[in-house]
């Protein structure tokens, strides 16, 4: 094991130079929102960006959306990073005699690389736009639903521009029927942006307690930085090795920015990462998928994301009542000491007379009951669920391992998301082989 | 003159579909921001984003930074835009049937183009995530002065990516000491990067009464436009027409999104248009003179904006006393008609004892003076001015016109705008032939 990464390391500094400039603007990166995140908090608490972290006793107030400053330094150190993939085009020679007429290669030029890159980093930063805009004047859901699709613009753009790909292999299973791929046309472009406005949400709603959003972040993206590596790691074909060296030049300093924001947002928190951040995190890989041709294994990475929001539908679409807070709910053993703050899961209780719960609401929550997904806590003289938790993933975790502090519940949701993403790599490398 | 504009829009409409396209489109961006800002009147001064207008005597607390969703109104138009002037390379054919490998002309694609849009773009986008970023934090002069040259990153890295020209043609007089031509190498990009900083902030200066910012924005727009119409219409040259054809491109929408503005912002005025906007506009402006390749004629569109910079410097750099707020003063001579609200200048007063004024300080104002640009109040026992007017163009207006009332005062300041501009076509198309 330890061979095989020393392998991979020599292996890039010698073929990939990029890759190492890419992996020293990460930890730059990384460093200086480390400096930064702390000299801000003030000015945001002073700009009224906060606010009230309702799982601690003393429930202190504090700075929100520091997604934004970290957003900021990432979209700064990509625009630093642009022209380092071409380096070789300049023969080496920066910002010192190049003029137009002296250009050998201009025809050669890879412009359609730089142009994925800008329309990438430009589709990120409309992303950081539009998620600021929410954290200052909190738009409503059934507009900024569709936040993520308005930033998507431009690589959906770029991607039609670069006479894109709109085929997917088709599974072995089904070849007799579709043939060997289905061209999706502009069903592709709708297969995209559902992509990216799922990447985008669902980050958001796994949300509200100290560490997650972030925490979960940077399991997906060092799964993506993973299997990246795999991919480019002695791979003869060099367009394959190209994608995957775009998805870590994006996927590097990312990295390194959310492990600083997620230093400062670990329990107990000291800030508040914002929808910024979750808008920003969900679009740069979402980007990432997109032009690294690999949306299906990112889908993968998403596992635990995808089960929250699957689990969560009855409630998000009505069909059982929903309360404004689903957040776990506190239990206070003793006021003075904060380690004895425990956790469990909030509950619904389902009043039939002033909200009735349709017929295909309570089918809903009895199959989840079957599954042992749901925590029943009382029924009604008919037999019916009154009371059960509220239908998101940390309220499941809380109703199998009983009240626990806030920093356990977001361990155990990250080792979630980790064995999902071993599971991820294991249908990628291995079932992969009965259906492609 | 009915003539040749007729003309001229002929002449555009058989060659140039394109720039219809871009007419159209500018034309609904302006009614979608004339639709959107009094709808965001609410949510934005519940968002605390609200400033009061302090120069009516009610002293009215009106929504501001409504900059931030025109500029985004903008930004859409520019991403749905995109595909446009590449439609030739898709045969008309929208969505379907480009499939990567039917297309024939891939090596023909003029990827550079599309990635001079997109840097344009992101260079715009940066900075009205700054300004916006700064409307809500209120961000330090110190540190904010450097946010233009942040937000002009990507478009100077597109610009030495593209093996950007960095030569300016000599003036003849020079010629025999220069050459015909001056590489200036890596000055030239901190040519480009003083002109980004200028433009931006130069607008953000001249501000303080309603309708101001984007009425001289509006006349700069214009100016470029026209400017540009002269260029294309039957010009030979495909490269120049080119180059001013995306400049109109980048223009056309932003004058429909700026008119939209300035009807809200006009005199009494509904919203404010925050920094955003002025760092949206300066920005625009300086992206387009920058790969427009005219930064030289879009410097002579700022002459009242480049006065009032000059003329501001002697209390900007602190050589004269500088009070917090230089806007003009409110005189009231019926408190119940707003129409009777007269604006006299604002004074400094010049405290020898508190702050001294350095010698310097006293010459700079001495010539002003003598130049006829400095209204002295009174004058100390020594003979030297103890007040006189704050030093800005508004003031400065006003010292010759006397008190009147807050809409005349714009619409002299932007009447100035527009004989400057006539006097800016005059120097580019007659005087220019002395010197190039």
């Amino acid at each position: 094991m330890l061979d095989t990464i020393k392998d991979i390391i020599q292996y890039i500094s010698q073929y990939h130079e990029s890759l190492v400039v890419s992996f020293i603007l990460a930890i730059l990166a990384g460093l200086t929102a480390v400096k930064t995140i702390p000299r801000l908090k003030q000015p945001f608490l002073n700009a009224k960006l906060s606010g009230i972290d309702i799982l601690k006793p003393n429930k202190p107030i504090l700075p929100e959306t520091l997604g934004l400053p970290i957003a900021i330094i990432y979209l700064i150190t990509m625009f630093l990073f642009i022209p380092v993939p071409f380096i070789d085009w300049f023969g080496g020679k920066f910002f010192f005699s190049v003029v137009h007429d002296e250009a050998p290669h201009l025809g050669t030029f890879p412009y359609h690389k730089l142009g994925e890159i800008l329309s990438a980093i430009l589709a990120i930063q409309s992303m950081v736009l539009l998620g600021f805009a929410d954290d200052v004047l909190d738009v409503r859901w059934r507009y900024k639903v569709w936040f993520p699709a308005i930033a998507g613009i431009p690589l959906l753009i770029f991607y039609y521009t670069n006479f894109g790909v709109t085929y997917v292999v088709t599974p072995i299973q089904l070849r007799p029927w579709f043939g060997d791929m289905i061209h999706l046309g502009p069903l592709y472009y709708v297969y995209m942006l559902s992509l990216i406005i799922f990447c985008t949400h669902s980050i958001n709603i796994l949300a509200g307690i100290n560490g997650i959003e972030a925490g979960q972040t940077l399991v997906i993206s060092l799964s993506i930085i993973i299997n990246d590596l795999l991919y480019i790691y002695k791979n003869p074909d060099q367009r394959s090795v190209e994608v995957h060296l775009f998805s870590l030049y994006f996927m590097l300093p990312f990295t390194g920015v959310t492990l600083a924001l997620l230093y400062y947002n670990w329990y107990p928190a000291k800030v508040f990462v914002g929808d910024t951040f979750c808008y920003f995190a969900g679009m740069t890989i979402a980007v990432v998928g997109i032009l690294g041709h690999f949306p299906k294994t990112l889908v993968l990475f998403f596992i635990p994301q995808m089960f929250n929001f699957l689990y969560s539908c009855p409630q998000l679409f009505r069909f059982v009542e929903c309360p404004r807070h689903r957040m776990p709910r506190v239990l206070v053993d003793n006021k003075n000491d904060q380690s004895k703050v425990l956790l469990h899961c909030s509950v619904v209780t389902l009043n039939q007379e002033r909200k009735p719960t349709g017929k295909l609401g309570r089918a809903m929550l009895e199959f989840l009951n079957v599954l042992g997904l749901l925590h029943v806590i009382s029924r009604d003289d008919h037999g019916r669920i009154s009371q059960c938790n509220n239908l998101t993933l940390l309220n499941l975790v809380l109703s199998y391992t009983g009240p626990i502090p806030e920093n356990r519940l977001t361990c155990t949701v990250l080792l979630i998301q980790i064995l999902c993403s071993l599971l991820a790599f294991y249908i990628r490398y291995s079932l992969v082989k009965f259906v492609y």
